[in-house]
């Protein structure tokens, strides 16, 4: 499996503010990349954190991408996945509608009464890990139902998780002409943080955009 | 008085890790170029929290550009300059040794019996604000002291403040390739963070160094 990594920062590192408010921090040059981008994977990745603060749809907008995937035996929409240990997508989240498949990556701990109420809206739910989810397992699983090329859109828990656990190939960063501050805030990799064996990256290209700077790193 | 803030990053806006340990992020070419920085600058600047964690003497290293400031009439090394609310600074920093002028911009209330100590090393005492420094007053004093171009070298929460008291006119920042991550992990601009009234930056150029990227920013 192909694992790409793509998020907006500001230029202090911040996905959003303390609050979690999401902030517009790119324009429409990189929305359209990221359209692109979705079009070209086979599922699109997000915790559920994310899910919970911006309930996002994940979908491809543009409709010329979203034929061209017919076109080549693909579904018109890439799949949605959540790594979600303890299940708690809500029912009515956009992720959930009917544009495309959803797919749950659950711990094996989450209430069963929550992974029935999610599968009951066609999603189909992975357990993967105990009280957390083992994203090494989750994706092997993902890639068993076809899934190869997998875009992860954050937030910083689940982008720190993957490479903790080593199964980022790049990352794309775009790098927005604004401070956001907050030592609270959320950034593009939370979690614990790494002490040593700090992952190394190459700069494959840097690109001007949208009065900030795109930077697509392959992970060394 | 004209602000330049400059610090390098991980490519996901840390400056260290979470117990604070410096990492190299940055290499040769940023480092000769952080030293020009300092050499073309009257003063640089740090908050306390980087002098108890890095101990720094934020001299300039290159003896050309040492002889070069004596030419043209200014000192030898540009001064030193902290951030220091309650008087922090141990007596023995390396940034109150005989390299160069040093000045302490405190809080009113900071203790007498420290600040007298600090004096003591032959430091320059400033108190600007009360419990904590007023950094918009402490600047003007520093600027009656003759410095006008004033370097600031971090850490998050100083480089906060002066954003958020609109005291900064440029943001140079080195994005070096590598991961730090953590929730915890100081970033270039921490403090509360901004809900409102981000920041904004023009991106004046960009210069790939040292396997990263060198970002420069002037501040809208």
């Amino acid at each position: 499996m192909h694992v790409v990594v793509n998020a907006a920062m500001s230029a202090d590192g911040k996905l959003s503010t303390h609050d979690r408010e999401q902030v517009a921090i790119s324009g429409e040059a990189d929305f359209d990349r990221v359209d692109g981008l979705r079009a070209d994977s086979d599922a699109v990745m997000v915790g559920v954190g994310t899910v919970l603060a911006d309930d996002p749809s994940l979908t491809v907008d543009d409709p010329d991408r979203i034929a061209q995937r017919g076109d080549r035996g693909d579904p018109p929409q890439p799949a949605r996945v959540v790594a979600d240990s303890r299940a708690r997508t809500p029912p009515d989240a956009q992720i959930l509608d009917d544009e495309a498949e959803t797919y749950l990556v659950v711990g094996e701990r989450a209430a069963t009464e929550k992974v029935e109420r999610l599968e009951s809206t066609g999603a189909t739910v992975i357990a993967a890990g105990h009280d957390r989810v083992d994203l090494s397992a989750g994706l092997d699983a993902l890639e068993s139902h076809g899934i190869d090329r997998l875009m992860v859109e954050g937030g910083g828990e689940l982008i720190f998780s993957l490479f903790a656990d080593d199964l980022v190939d790049e990352l794309s960063v775009f790098v927005g002409p604004m401070l956001i501050g907050g030592r609270d805030a959320p950034t593009l990799a939370d979690g614990d943080g790494f002490l040593e064996g700090f992952p190394v990256l190459d700069l494959r290209d840097v690109e001007q955009m949208d009065g900030g700077v795109l930077l697509r790193w392959d992970v060394a």
